[in-house]
């Protein structure tokens, strides 16, 4: 059976309430899915033909390398969806590998009724235009930080950024740990160059509040290149 | 005035008539703009309100780095679409500045008016939602690739992973200018690797098919890591 109070939880169906969610699927073809611990959901590859929202459980996204070691790359809890940036485009395929925590169950909704949904009701429409939107956006920022060689540069980089020529100081959004995903580097590095450039007299920390002491100094790092 | 012909050539109308289109414009709200050559069309961090789309004219993609230098980032021709993943999701903001090349007219459609257009159509709904897409697994793949040191891996992964467990030989669906920007490097280094590795037996190159003649050795690349 369809959870409807765990989906309006979800990022795609929320703002609904549950009594016009169970409407919308009144009109639509959908199948639940129940997976035990361990059990396969999706091999890297296969063509996703569905939405697929997690309504009861968690499940892990792998990779398996060349020398053949399994690749843990993310857990995915109730209520996000399986892959949603891949549903459509010219490679929906899944980019890893699904395999079940434990007991799961998977709401399965196929394309062509999903896009009915998103015909019918703009709040589904809009917020799945915003989740995919947003990790394009996740991805295209952290494309533009992998550009830069070091992480001094990559913090000067957002510090300025976030500044602008008219502020001297900038409240930081992202957690450490956030910061350091964007980066691609761990958070105990993160946080070294993060006290090595407040030693240097580049900025100050005051907990999520960072000022920039020396803007010039912040800007040269880039004129060195 | 709006130029159907054009727009039934570009990513999000294709599939239309001129007259589905016109008859469908009949029921929106929209404007065309005019700018001159080097016109400001937007600037970085400005706000995305509207779905852009040229219907004549080029426009640049241009950043300036902090050493004051203009960088420009790509040409945008008509009839393509200006930023259209960003128009939805957390942080809908022009990435770069644009500038117009020569005489170009832009046809805008604000997001409230192109979501009634995205729910009534269902070809337009499915032409933006590949667009936006596939533009997320192109970044995705990106970075997948960058993650790979050298070039010579990177090559290596994507041979491996065409050819799975079945297949010896490859048959190359990028150009070497698109796989040289997938890979984040230029094209003549991608070049001089490509060659390095057929000398060293680990593959043979005719045209686009590529053989390869040593898995063993190109599964080695990654185990030394």
């Amino acid at each position: 059976m369809v959870n409807f109070n765990v989906l309006t939880k979800s990022p795609i169906f929320k703002g609904l309430s549950e009594e016009e969610l169970k409407e919308l699927f009144g009109h639509i073809l959908f199948r639940v899915k129940y997976f035990k611990k361990d059990d396969l959901i999706a091999c890297s590859g296969d063509e996703l033909l569905s939405l697929c929202v997690l309504q009861k459980g968690s499940a892990r996204g792998e990779m398996i390398d060349y020398s053949g070691k399994t690749l843990k790359i993310e857990d995915i809890e109730t209520p996000k969806t399986l892959a949603s940036a891949f549903l459509f485009g010219k490679k929906n395929r899944f980019p890893v590998t699904v395999i079940a925590n434990n007991d799961v169950e998977l709401l399965s909704i196929p394309k062509p009724e999903y896009l009915n949904l998103l015909q019918t009701n703009r709040t589904i429409l809009n917020n799945y235009l915003n989740t995919i939107s947003s990790r394009t956006q996740f991805l295209s920022e952290k494309l533009h930080f992998l550009s830069f060689k070091s992480i001094k540069e990559k913090i000067a980089n957002l510090l300025l950024n976030m500044a602008g020529s008219t502020y001297h100081s900038v409240e930081l959004k992202y957690t450490q740990q956030q910061l350091a995903d964007l980066f691609g580097v761990t958070r105990p590095s993160l946080a070294r160059v993060f006290g090595k450039m407040q030693d240097e007299g580049l900025i100050k920390i005051n907990k999520r509040t960072i000022t920039l002491t020396n803007k010039k100094g912040l800007n040269e790092l880039f004129q060195k290149n």
